[in-house]
């Protein structure tokens, strides 16, 4: 077993699962931690291996997958540096992996003993409670960046369409006509009308697109152009 | 105070805050929940109020926003209907909310005494740690989600790129050459050098398109176009 130094501890503390623990605890943590070096194509645990320990990945990617009746692979999820793994299983009690593991680059992890984790949290409410705080937040984050991008997504969409709509490439502002209703276009670009006419909004606001009834006028083609890349 | 009935209860039960806890814990939050409607413009609470209360939202949608200095107004977060608020200042233990909640669209929420809750968390590890399981799940999933949509996003962009170069609109099928080097393309198109790959990679495993160095073939043009609809 390989302790980690103060620098991959420092590393460890910067994910939600450690950043809110006490010196003390972290103290008590450390024997329980264990760093090894993995290569590509290294198997790290099987599909149905006891499941003592949840890992943070330090440096490499690391592979989680299945495999099908007829062998088949099948990717679950691809583990990125930064990234922990196998903590789910963990706070579920489940004995065992329900996935195999295999580094696809080759690098660094850091595994931590399920057990030992669970106890820190288990004798300190205050703990239990912080890392809800962290994990609801992230949560609420990657709810907006799901919208983020789903509106990303649409605009770009919305914007090559109206794109498609100018005339010439060459000309420096356009006029043109929505040739159909904004309900069939919206339906055409696979997005809810509620969706279109928001996007169709922000264009507005931040002076892209001007429209009037069915017209659209565009005052910078080249503006548009770049407003979605 | 308005307690829920049986049927808005057994909604509260799908959120992943109330999903595993046992009938007893259900029983002793009960006295501390309360069902209110709200009208559209109405104001369920302002910034600095006393967070007392975290929300289930059963209908209509909630606007989370603060207000500058200068009064202009910033949404922080729209609440549909199923989803929570305020419960990540419950478990910061933060005394006060630190946004303004107003009505958007009028509907019916729950709210949950935070103490209440957080007595019931205390006296019970086993489901803390269900509830850092379920969240740590939700997690998992927003990050798959949120790589899906990316690569959506990225795959539209390259087939609309694609389609861009074919020469006519009417053809069957289309033979064309990529103007310049993939990473230049890439570059172009907002997308890291292994993502553009990657998004070629799959579309040709789905028989899209073929390619040859620099050299594509697009069998069907129309299918390329439904294809990333």
């Amino acid at each position: 077993m390989t302790r980690p130094d103060d620098r991959l501890l420092a590393q460890l503390r910067k994910h939600y699962l450690f950043a809110d623990l006490s010196d003390a605890q972290m103290a008590e943590l450390r024997p329980h931690l264990d760093v090894r070096a993995f290569d590509a194509g290294e198997t790290l645990f099987d599909q149905g291996d006891e499941a003592a320990s949840f890992f943070m990945l330090h440096r490499g990617t690391i592979k989680l997958f299945r495999v099908s009746a007829g062998g088949q692979e099948k990717i679950m999820r691809l583990i990125q540096a930064g990234q922990s793994f196998a903590e789910s299983v963990m706070f579920m009690g489940e004995p065992r992996y329900p996935v195999n593991a295999q580094g696809l680059k080759g690098g660094q992890l850091v595994s931590i003993s399920a057990s030992a984790y669970l106890r820190v949290m288990q004798a300190s409410f205050a703990s239990c409670r912080t890392v809800m705080a962290r994990m609801t937040e992230r949560i609420q984050s990657h709810w907006d960046e799901i919208e983020a991008l789903t509106l990303q997504n649409t605009q770009y969409r919305i914007v090559h369409y109206l794109l498609g709509l100018v005339p010439t490439n060459e000309a420096a502002s356009a006029d043109l006509s929505l040739p159909t209703r904004k309900g069939v276009i919206a339906s055409h670009l696979g997005v809810t009308p509620e969706t279109f006419s928001r996007v169709l909004r922000l264009l507005q606001e931040d002076d892209v697109i001007r429209m009037q009834g069915a017209q659209v006028h565009i005052p910078n083609v080249a503006a548009l152009r770049r407003y979605s890349a």
